[in-house]
């Protein structure tokens, strides 16, 4: 078995996994449901794996928690235009 | 500096990141907003995730994604009650 496309799929699905929720936060206008705290708590905890990833040399983990962080904040301006609407 | 702290802070706060997103769905009942799509994607990529930890013998990422796993089924059994409403 090809363990290391099990990792693969786990860190694609998961870096790019507030994805679908950006894309319905713009289609639908609203956000009003999202919770803020867990869109900065997952910033938050992107940016401290990212420094670990960069203290323990690993590209990996550096990149997918960049990537993630810039959906996040991709997220965090759609809550701020649409929760309120 | 004390690095696995920082490892360790980053974990924490993305295993526990849906939390927020539970309790805000089970106080508004309401969970219109939120995107299934993004859930079942957490959910599928922390399944690969622990499979991965466990085929490389790694009981924090074992136990990190089997957590997160938990707090999503809850996150979609509470979209599923207050989706409609």
């Amino acid at each position: 078995m090809e363990w290391y496309l099990i990792g693969i799929g786990g860190a694609l699905l998961t870096t790019f996994g507030f994805v679908p929720q950006i894309i319905k936060m713009h289609r639908t206008k609203s956000a009003r449901d999202i919770s803020p705290v867990t869109l900065l708590q997952f910033s938050a905890g992107t940016i401290l794996w990212a420094l670990y990833g960069y203290h323990i040399g690993d590209v990996i983990i550096i990149s997918a928690n960049v990537i993630s962080f810039i959906t996040l904040v991709a997220a965090i301006i759609l809550y701020n235009s649409y929760s309120r609407k």
